[in-house]
Order: C-alpha cells, then sequence, then structure tokens
C-alpha cells in the first residue's frame, strides 16, 4: 500500500516513514525542513520504496504538485497521514498567524490534495489541547466544551473540523488522533528538547517555567506509532476519534527536569520561575481517557514516567558526546 | 458605549445596528457587501451616531484599518459583535475555500484588530452547526463531540476555537452565540429566502430538496437580537457560550414550504427531491437546549413555527408588489 505522509522529515513523521518502511510499504514524504530535519530522512531515502518532496504544505498548489508526483511514481496513494503542523505552542501566542498558516492551511492544502487524487482516507495528528483546560477531569474523545487555550489548540481544533466537514463528502474514512505529550528520540521541541537545549547553553542552572508541579502524560513515540497503525487498521467508522496517551498519572515538570539533571549534567541546580503555568497557553494538567482505544484491543506498556525516562536515556545516549563536550566548554 | 460590528450590512447585523442605534449607542460598522445590502444600511446612515467602513473583514489589513478609523472617529470601541462570515452553507461543499477564506480568515482579522486597537471584549456570531449530526440529542453548550459536517460548520467552530484560545491573553470577554436557524425580515439566504426566489423564477412548482421531513429550529431575528444584547449585559464569565434557539420542537421543512406557497402563490404545487437531507452538509434534525439562557433568565416568546409563520407574513408584506408582479408575469 502506498502511504502519504505531511511532515514527513519532523520527529513523528520521519518515524512513521522509518516504521512503513520496515513494514515493507510504499511511502512518499513531504515537509519543508522548517521544523524537520534532513537528517532524519537519511535512512529512509537509501530505500527504494521511498519517495521525498521538498514541499511547503500550506501553499496548496505545492501539496497538490507533491501528491500528484507521488501518484505518478508509484500509483495513487490510499491514505494521507497528515503530521505537517507548528509544534511550537508558545509561538502562537504571540502571533496567531504561525498556527493559522502552518496547520489550519496545511489542512486545508491536504484536502484539496486528497480530493484532486482521489485518496479517500485522512489520518490527522491533533491534541490533547483541543480540549482546552479542564482540570481533572478525565477526557474522553466526547467530551465538550472544546475550548482550546492556545492558537496551537485552535488550529488543531479548526483541522479537526474542516476534516469532520470532507468525510461527509469526498473523504471515506478519518482517524482524528488526540496525542498526550509524546517524547522519544529526534525530539524537535517540548520541554524535554528545552531543558537539554538550556542545559547546553547555561549550564549553571536549568531554569524552568513554573513551579514544577504541572502535570501532563507523556507517551513515547513508538508506542504513539504503534497505536496509530493499529487503530487505522481496525476502526472502520466514517470519523474514528482516538485519544493516544500512556495509562495512568501524568509526570511533574519537575520529575522531568530532575531526570534530565541526573543524566546530562548530575548536580546543576534546578530554577523555577514559579506559578502553577508555564506560560500563557499552557496547560498545567490533564488526563485523557484510553477506554476507546484499549476497548479497540491496543494498551500502551509504558506508563508516563517510563516513557520520560526512556526518551531521555535514549536522547542522552545520541547526544551525550555533543552536549556533555559543550556543556563543559562552557564557562 | 461605542460597538463595532463586522457584517453590518448582513441580515443580522443590519438589524443589530438599528437595535443598538436606537438604544442610543454609538455604532460602527464594516461590510463588503458581498452578502450584506447597502439598502438595509438606509435608515442607520441617516444616525450621526453610525459610521460605516466598507471593508474586506477577510483582509487582515482592511479590518484592522476599519476598526482604527472608527477608533479615531468615535474613541476606541469598547465591544466587537463579529458576524461578517459565508452564510451559504452549500457552497462550501464544492469549495472549501469560501467559507476558509470568509469565516475562518474574518475572525483572525477581527483578532488582529482587537489586539491592535485594545478591544478586550467580542461577541461571535456561531452557528448550531458546530455539532454536526447528532440525531435527536437535546445539545447543551457542553455537548461533544464536535464533529461538523460542513465546511460552514467546520468555520465557525475553528473561530470559535482561535476567539477561545485569544480569551487566554488579550481578550478580556469573549460571548459565542450558537444560533438555530434564524429568520425574519432582510433574509438574505436560507430555506424561506430561497423558496420565495424560486417561486418568483419557477412558479408553475415549488421544487423543494429533501422529502419535507427535516426538522430544524427556527428563531426570529428581532428575538435574537433581543437575546444577544442580554446576554451580553449579564454572562460575566471569560467565556461564555449560549444557544440561541426558540422552545419546543423544530419546524419542519414541509410546514414551511407550504406557508411560503401559501402566502405568495396559493395553489402551486410542491415537489419534494425525496430523501432525508436536503443537500451534503445538511443537518435534517437537530435541537438545542436553551436551559443555559433560560437560567441567566432570557425566554424567547414564539416557537419555531411561529418565528417562521411570522417571518415569511414580514416578509410578504414587505415583497408583496415585486414578487407578486414577478410570478404573474411569468407565463
Amino acid at each position: 500500500m502506498h502511504h502519504f505522509i505531511t511532515g514527513a522529515a519532523g520527529f513523528i513523521g520521519s518515524q512513521l516513514v522509518d516504521s512503513l518502511l520496515a513494514a515493507g510499504e510504499q511511502v512518499s514524504g513531504a515537509d519543508d525542513f522548517s521544523l524537520g530535519r534532513p537528517e532524519f530522512l537519511q535512512s529512509a531515502r537509501r530505500n527504494p520504496a521511498f519517495r521525498f518532496f521538498e514541499s511547503d504544505v500550506s501553499i496548496t498548489k505545492e501539496i497538490v504538485a507533491a501528491v500528484r508526483a507521488a501518484s505518478e511514481e508509484a500509483g495513487p496513494p490510499a491514505i494521507i497521514w497528515h503530521l505537517a503542523a507548528n509544534s511550537d505552542i508558545s509561538a502562537g501566542v504571540e502571533d496567531v498567524s504561525i498556527d493559522f498558516r502552518r496547520t489550519i492551511q496545511t489542512t486545508i492544502g491536504v484536502l484539496e490534495a486528497a480530493k484532486s487524487e482521489g485518496i479517500g482516507k485522512i489520518v490527522f495528528a491533533s491534541t490533547s489541547a483541543v480540549y482546552g483546560e479542564r482540570g481533572n477531569e478525565m477526557l474522553t474523545e466526547d467530551s465538550g466544551p472544546l475550548l482550546p487555550i492556545s492558537s496551537y489548540g485552535a488550529a488543531k481544533l479548526g483541522s479537526e473540523a474542516f476534516l469532520s466537514a470532507a468525510a461527509e463528502s469526498f473523504v471515506e474514512r478519518l482517524w482524528i488522533f488526540r496525542f498526550a505529550n509524546v517524547v522519544g528520540p529526534r525530539l524537535t521541541h517540548g520541554a524535554i528538547f528545552d531543558f537539554i537545549a538550556r542545559l547546553a547553553t547555561h549550564p549553571s542552572a536549568l531554569q524552568v517555567l513554573g513551579d514544577g508541579s504541572q502535570t501532563k502524560q507523556y507517551i513515547h513515540v513508538s508506542e504513539l506509532i504503534d497505536a496509530m497503525k493499529f487503530v487505522v487498521a481496525g476502526a472502520t467508522g466514517r470519523r474514528n476519534v482516538f485519544n493516544i496517551a500512556p495509562t495512568g498519572e501524568g509526570t511533574r515538570v519537575a520529575f522531568l527536569a530532575e531526570h534530565v539533571v541526573d543524566r546530562f549534567l548530575p548536580g546543576t541546580a534546578i530554577a523555577y520561575s514559579g506559578g502553577g503555568r508555564g506560560w500563557v497557553g499552557d496547560i498545567p494538567y490533564f488526563r485523557l481517557s484510553i477506554e476507546r482505544i484499549a476497548q479497540l484491543g491496543w494498551q500502551p506498556t509504558l506508563s508516563s514516567d517510563e516513557a520520560v525516562v526512556r526518551a531521555i536515556d535514549e536522547l542522552v545516549r545520541n547526544f551525550e558526546p555533543a552536549v556533555r563536550e559543550q556543556c563543559h566548554s562552557t564557562p
């Protein structure tokens, strides 16, 4: 089967590419390298079953052309996995046009491409942020109201909505996945990534926004990809909405910061800025129900804390020489 | 108080302008006359408390300039009533860019204008279509999931989401109104409008999409405006979401068609195309809960059927000479 992936050079996209290629599938990918990185596709590009199209998915004619070219080279894709989006939540607070262009407009572009090439199956990478701030509530896929507190969440919800509307006409099957925070190799953003970057550049103390009490669910990218593939194979409704999250409680930011320090630069002080929230639009606590995906037959094996520990350990292994060198060379 | 209204020349916008002017308020309005009509503002433009700016709200720099000019002429508006949007639901099925540009982009423009002029209060005209197709369920403002079946509903939901995100920063108070179908004088779209237009051009038989069984709630525009003003004065949360709908059951399309025929061209046959749905994206049945607005102290006085009858009678009175002439001059 031929899969088309937007955001193919990104953190999740590139690992989805590798996973599908390993399963013997035909894979085409598009990315503009604004957040994705060429080196994440190094292994994929040696595989003749993979084609890459450097294109800005937010420009409709570029993504339509890329999907058409993929179609000519390897037959029409059966499915589009739409992962291209802005992933920098705090950037959208100052400038709403970032999420508007890079998330809503990429979705419109994908819809135009799917329509013009007759592709009836779309997978969309959505987020827990569509639920807004809901305190202790266990969030199911049917929970309302949906009042996001960031442009990031708003643009994802708007994208869900346009995809849902298209599922009334030319989109025959739609999967919307609302992710918890995702961690693992090739991270390009998020708290773990930021903490490592800050330690590398300011090794005297790790500055952490908020008081460390924010508690979020983290899922490992390998489990996330496994879950998506499982649901796409097994959920056959017209509009399939699934949370993907670890079992149990979330992970405190303080736990995450302490583990990063322990593994990268032991003994470094952690300086909390205070307050229950990291930044405007930050949701300090959320908990996704995974009952729906469990009923379909999929269960995560890692808790949120275990996913975080594993991800940090993998990042240490990959980046240790460079990071340690940079840390120690800074006075 | 100075109010700024987008879509000021439209069906609802122009009557909101008149209502606010009658209450002695300062009012500024913007419209590009793509759906709105200059004659709807005839009375307002004779009032020195009204200023009009012909501008395309979907072009950010135009709406920012209009709000700035209004601000210079009459002081900064205290509130923006954002009513500019595509209102042709079926148009968006073929071309998603219509709702994208005319609804989502107008909302982004309004947000930029509010931010740049320091306007902290925004009212948004949303729709029952954000709920998608939900069968017999009584829809409260907290109902989920929100999976629209039209680009119209999707763009309204996306707009709600971006406004909600802005309510985390510079928007201090937000009112989202999810309207049932609205009817009354100055209709520019919708079933009643379409039926009258079809009768005028094809008087031999009234063609009606679907089997006539679709049942929707209609509210009269005068009650809608009264409800909005009541809620804006009384609901003081940061994000205030309210359904606005009549009491009781909705109105069958067949009732509406029959009443239009009886009042405009008695005896004309009604030809139903069949099927339970008017067009792709049409929601054949919905019922909005009005418990929240009732608890705040507002109640509609008209049932859905009564609103429809009153609206048709008003339209007959206004357009009777022209319509009858056109109908009778056609062989």
